[in-house]
């Protein structure tokens, strides 16, 4: 496998984006989808942000008040043993869960496809009650002359996906949440199959402790259902704990190619690919037994949460894979792996 | 709350339905939906069997081979640690969950909504990949001269639900999943509002450790979106630790009235009300602070899963809720609550 790494990587890191509210720090750019927008590369990035930490004794994050409509900030004393702070993502106190950043969404322009210039404010922030605790991972799919964009929503009340759309990259539209509590990895196909609009996404059973991909279908691309199961985990396989769609699909003379992220159950995040039917997308027609993309390079090993490539966004131009992508949940990066490679990888 | 149980309680035992394959013995008929055709009252009645139990030191249980298309049988040794048969419907062994019984869907139809015949054989039972636990917990909603039943399907992939519909209770047609896993406690509503279906859901957030009702909305009862977080547990109530919808909701002068369940800490299931706006049902005008009906009877603290009670389907005739319900997951009851009891009790 070619994989091209950019010599510039990371291309996007914190430094580039200033905190949106006074007195918090930018701790992550990272995991972007990505689209053609007349000569530019339009990147939508995550971007996560927490108060500035003042006391090592303690750990102050942040939330949307729904209510107030206002960011309030909460301190939690590392001293205390009803704190869990295990996941660097997450603070457990008396069964809830909080997170330990704030992600909004932000647009980044290039000419190059990989010198990025970041909007000063937020494109799409936590702006209700199912978004309190931010916004984070968006896909992009083009449809007719509208982008489409697929969020995670994150909130007491769950993880959920919503769609917001936009013409311009400049004003965006809410859609409403797509899929309901708990799920998250949700990509929308560029193009109706048969007439209905497809997706895949990515539920979690507690009870049967799957974190499996389904695909489901739709007359509006609002509301969704038939949902069939996909594809799930491999044992004893780089994608046997978790998987997830990553980009969104692309068409290729075999079918859809969908590039996806696995983790194994050392939380190593990798890539890998699958085809799908070209019309009966519901179908799987092979699948890649080994990644297509792995974290090797420093930036991907270290940094916020080490060992993670993650893509929400590629272009297939000439043949080629342009990934952009999440490194350790901290950066933005760019490679470049040549499609015939994938095809080969995922039929072999 | 002035309810009347049926002197006849409970009107539908084990006993009352043959088990479906030879060697099985039918341990629960429960959880009916309910409608009136024609000039009887129906029941889709879930009934719960498992393999005759034949060794003491054995549990056998058995689920479909979706790839075979047939009943196969399972057997767990009671004295190997791995097993963990700390919950009477499951069976928990290596990270993966098992049901000790497997439910299918059957018709029982009465004259007079209190003595019933169940059709020898079942009307909805597992046939695919999603259904290969079982399907339990039907609701039935007329629209039109269809009624649609929406019913939980479970399997390795997670606990689904899906919809079928029918005309004649002979004859049912499936239409695919509605809520992709963990989502259950589905019901219709039975007109659309606004020019667009609604339904209530439960899906299951094990991050936030919620089981919380949503709304959503859709154009042709296949493809739901929009999903909106309707209301949440109560701390230190009846409904603490879980919720989800009773019967569909039925239209009162107020609004929609809609008869839930809730959980505490102890596992113990109560019945509850909840007024929706008319026009705006994602609105919560008012909730009863205490259950309108509570497991007391012997039939109902005492069965295979004791101290519950739990609605999939009710007929509101003559201001009189007539409440179809399992008791202790093993038979069916019946109990009438008069209708303006019910709206004082929302009110206060």
């Amino acid at each position: 496998m070619a994989v091209v790494r950019a010599p510039a990587n990371p291309i996007l890191t914190p430094q580039d984006a200033a905190p949106s509210p006074d007195g918090f720090e930018v701790i992550g750019v990272f995991n972007p989808a990505v689209a053609r927008y007349r000569d530019e590369v339009v990147l939508l990035v995550r971007v996560a942000e927490r108060p500035i930490q003042t006391d090592p004794e303690v750990v102050q994050t942040a939330f949307l008040d729904p209510v107030r409509g206002r960011i309030v900030t909460m301190a939690f004393a590392r001293s205390d043993p009803a704190n869990d702070f295990s996941d660097p993502r997450l603070i457990v106190r008396q069964g809830r869960t909080y997170l330990t950043s704030i992600s909004h969404l932000r647009v980044a322009r290039s000419r190059d496809g990989i010198h990025f210039t970041v909007d000063a404010r937020p494109a799409l922030a936590a702006a209700d009650t199912c978004e309190s605790f931010g916004v984070e991972d968006p896909r992009i799919t083009r449809i007719g002359e509208t982008f489409y964009i697929s969020y995670v929503a994150v909130s007491p009340v769950g993880v959920t996906t919503a769609l917001a759309s936009t013409a311009d990259f400049v004003t965006f539209e809410r859609r409403g949440i797509l899929f309901g509590p708990e799920n998250k990895d949700v990509v929308l196909f560029p193009e109706a199959v048969g007439g209905r609009h497809y997706a895949l996404h990515r539920p979690h059973s507690p009870l049967c402790h799957t974190n499996d991909m389904w695909i489901a279908e739709s007359p509006d691309l609002l509301c969704w259902g038939r949902h069939r199961h996909l594809m799930g985990l491999r044992d004893g396989f780089w994608d046997e704990t978790r998987i997830g769609a990553g980009a969104p699909p692309v068409r290729v003379d075999e079918g859809w190619l969908e590039v996806y992220h696995g983790a194994d159950r050392n939380h190593r995040y990798c890539l890998g690919a699958v085809l799908l039917d070209a019309r009966e997308p519901w179908k799987v027609r092979a699948r890649s037994a080994r990644p297509i993309f792995e974290p090797q390079a420093e930036y991907e090993r270290a940094g916020f949460f080490g060992q993670v490539v993650f893509t929400c966004g590629l272009l297939l131009e000439r043949r080629t894979l342009k990934v952009y992508y999440g490194a350790a949940d901290t950066t933005v990066c760019y490679a470049e792996i040549p499609l015939d490679d994938v095809l080969a990888s995922v039929r072999s």
